[in-house]
Order: structure tokens, then C-alpha cells, then sequence
């Protein structure tokens, strides 16, 4: 999907404080690459990596961000996920079975929200992926405040990495939005009025009646009631009016002159 | 992530009646396998691509899939959207950059509930996806009810598109958690597909120039787009459109016999 300005800087000084995004021993530089390009699509820009399994640098990585390389860039290696996290007062961790940790469990529309207030009152909140196979170990897990699970096919639940942190990061950025109302782009020209309606089903009656179309009374009250319907609900602008008269018009007139006549 | 639960089969019958997936032109086949993994992941299984870039069938689909077999098996290939989407009953058009279409911009929360609503009242809805570099073009853009747009970081705004469509198939199968109370249809009789209101655009059209309406090659392309958007917003039914059919049939022929000719 196109559609990016790239006459914005998408640094940290315009989208304010956010969430880390910790991934643990990521097997594929594609994911990582692809975790940065998601992070970016949704105001995160702080990416560490625990013991990276696919080697690091990584060109692979570097082709999935499709141009994110600021936060691969800024990116930081740590050893294990102890180190990763100590600077952060808040951890949430994705996975997809919450086993029995006695750890609450949230959606990441929750987690979105709790991070968003966190945040905001100072503190500096971190989001924990596990390997693409394997998921987080225990004591990774242990690590966490709280879990974060994505609601998802009980059939077919495995969820890839990047898109785990697709869905993290689109929540947080939503969470923040929630203030401004949906975009709604609406049609700018104007409406047709009601006798503009009126004129165009008048119109086309007379047209339909010239030649004959509706054949007998009652056909003729129940249709041109029909095609009133149509109108109104339809939603026509001015310029649309203009344009169905044009076409009934000229294809009544043309139509009397014959196919291909001069007009 | 693991986490699948593979004694359960994910089908249809499980999950209920869903929206299809669309992709326009696809250039990578490993994001056709990745949608299809997203798919599966929140209980869509009907994937139809139009005429993919990437040639098919396609290893790196099926690698990037991870088992998602099932949707990349029952998939369809077509050669247009037109094509693709001709049995739809409502289309919805995911694109970074709404241009001015007129049509209303919905979040994928916003479409996934509509979407629910329509499926549960037995209409059949399509999510269509642009290509990868390109997007998708005008032509395609007017085929849809309305626009679903993610809402991203402006300054770097591009997803992915197996992303994408991992973002609306999630929205999806939120949206079915919540109670979702049926929708009061107000008007009882069949709604047009998709296929039907090409039809009758190209019923008119050819009328048209045979008492060539357009005059100039860029007005037709122009008018055709805005008659098209107007049938798309219409909320025609079946009626509607075999009545319109008849009324274009018999101002035209009525028309070439001249006016008050017997019939």
C-alpha cells in the first residue's frame, strides 16, 4: 500500500514517548526487518534484540523494513532478556498460550491502553516477543507484568512474529488516536435538492410514457414509485442529476433519430 | 507464536459464513501466503487473487503460508476485479490514501462490524487488497462500497500487504466476539450483485454511444466512472436493476421508432 509522506520525520520527537519492542532470539532477519517496518507503521521506534539467532547485521532484515532502517539503526543486542529489560519499569509479553503464571492476561487493545497511561505518567513500558517456533520460555515469561494474547482461529492460532507485532503496535497507535473521531471523507459537491429529484423523475416518466413503457395504470404508479425510491436513497449530487437528464435526454431524442444519425 | 491447535479443523462450517479476501495484482508471492496465513489466523478462508504478478502456483506462497494449505487450496484466480468481485454483494477497499471518490472512509473496526452485519443477513461481502508497489487503481477503487483505511504513522504510513489484510481479518474476528445484534433490513428484497450492476452500467453505456452521448473519449471515461459510482452508492436491489434495464431498453428502441409509433 502506498501512500507514505516522506517530507515528515517519523522520529520520537514528533510521535512522543512510546514502548519498547524486545525480540527474543528472532530465528528469521526477515521478521526482524519486518517487526521495524511495523513499529514504524505504528509510532514505535525503539527495537532490541535478545541473542539474535539469524545473525546480525542482517540484509535480509534490512530489505523486510522497506526503508524503517532508523529503528534498525537505533536497534540495541543484548544477551538475554534479564539485560533487555532492566531499564524499564513495565513489561508486557505476547504469547499466544497464556500458561499458568498467575500473571494477568490482556488483549492488546488493553495492553494499548495500559501502556498509553503508563507512559505517560513516566515510566517506560517494554513489549516481549518470543522465537518465531518456540515462543517465550519461562523465564522470560516470568519476566513479564502482564500477558498479552490476540484473540485468534483456536484452529489456526499460530500467528507470525512481525504480525504479532503488527497487531501490538497498530493498538498502541490506535490507543492514542481514540480522541480524534474516524475520518470521513464525505462528498463535497452538493447534494441534489428534492425538486431537483422531482424535475428528474418527471422527467424521465415523460420519456417512459412517449413510449409507452409502462403499458398500463397500475405498472405506471407502483414503477415510477420505484424509481422515486431509487432516487431518493440514492444519495444523488447536483451533478449527478445533470448527468442522468443528459443521458435520458439523449437517449430518448437519439434514440428517435435513429442509430448513428446526426444530431 | 505457537500455538495451534491442530485436532480442530478450521472450516467454514466452524467458523461460519465470511467475507472473501481480493488481492489485485499481487507482486510477492510469499505476501500471498502470508495474507493467507493472516486469513486462517482470524477464521477467513476464501482468498481470490486477479491476475497475481508473481506467477502461480508458487513455492514461496506456500512456504509463507505455514500450513495455512487449506486457503491457498480453495483459492481462485480471475483476470479483473470486476470479475472477482461480479457475486458480491458489498465490497470493501482497503488503500492507504482515499482519494476523491466519494465513497465513505471506514477504520477496519468500522468495516468488520458492518461486514458482520451484512454477512449475518446472508449478503456476501469481499475485502479487496491493491498491489504491493501500486495500490490499487481507479478503476478498482470504484468497485467498492466503501474505503477501509488503517490509521498510521503519517510519516510512514506503507504497510505491508499481508499486513494489511492481517489487520482487517483481525478486526474481523474481533468484531464476532462482541454480541453483534442482526440488522434490521429495511428493505426485504435481493440486492444486486456486483456482477448485475456491471451489467447495467454496460447496458447503458453501449446505448450510449450508440447515440454517442460521450462525444469525446475523456468525457466517457469520466461520465462512465460517475454513472458507476452512483449505481455502486444506490443500494440497488435486483428490481431495481431489471427495471432500469427496461427503462434504458425501451428509451432507446422506443426512441428509434419514434415517438407515439405502435410497439
Amino acid at each position: 500500500m502506498a501512500g507514505t509522506d516522506r517530507g515528515r520525520g517519523p522520529g520520537e520527537e514528533q510521535l512522543g514517548p512510546a514502548p519498547a519492542v524486545i525480540l527474543a532470539r528472532p530465528q528469521l532477519g526477515e521478521n526482524v526487518g519486518a517487526a521495524a517496518r511495523a513499529m514504524l507503521n505504528f509510532g514505535l521506534t525503539e527495537l532490541r534484540l535478545v541473542s539474535p539467532q539469524c545473525g546480525w547485521p542482517n540484509a535480509k532484515a534490512v530489505a523486510a523494513a522497506s526503508g524503517a532502517t532508523e529503528v534498525l539503526n537505533r536497534m540495541r543486542v543484548f544477551e538475554g532478556a534479564a539485560e533487555a529489560t532492566a531499564d524499564l519499569h513495565h513489561l508486557f509479553a505476547t504469547t499466544a498460550r497464556p500458561r499458568e503464571l498467575h500473571k494477568p492476561v490482556v488483549t492488546p487493545e488493553e495492553a494499548a491502553r495500559e501502556a498509553r497511561a503508563l507512559v505517560a505518567g513516566g515510566r517506560r513500558v517494554g513489549l516481549l516477543f518470543g522465537a518465531e517456533r518456540t515462543g517465550l520460555t519461562n523465564d522470560e515469561l516470568v519476566l513479564a507484568d502482564a500477558l498479552v494474547t490476540v484473540p485468534a482461529n483456536p484452529a489456526f492460532a499460530s500467528l507470525n512474529l512481525a504480525q504479532a507485532v503488527l497487531l501490538v503496535a497498530a493498538a498502541w497507535f490506535k490507543a492514542g488516536d481514540a480522541a480524534t473521531p474516524p475520518r470521513r471523507e464525505t462528498d463535497t459537491r452538493p447534494p441534489a435538492t428534492k425538486g431537483e429529484l422531482r424535475g428528474l423523475l418527471d422527467h424521465l416518466v415523460a420519456e417512459l410514457d412517449a413510449v409507452d413503457f409502462f403499458r398500463a395504470r397500475d405498472r405506471r404508479a407502483s414503477m415510477t414509485r420505484q424509481l422515486q425510491t431509487m432516487f431518493e436513497r440514492a444519495g444523488l449530487t447536483e451533478p449527478d442529476v445533470r448527468l442522468l437528464r443528459g443521458v435520458v435526454k439523449d437517449l430518448a431524442r437519439g434514440g428517435r433519430k435513429g442509430r448513428g444519425a446526426p444530431r
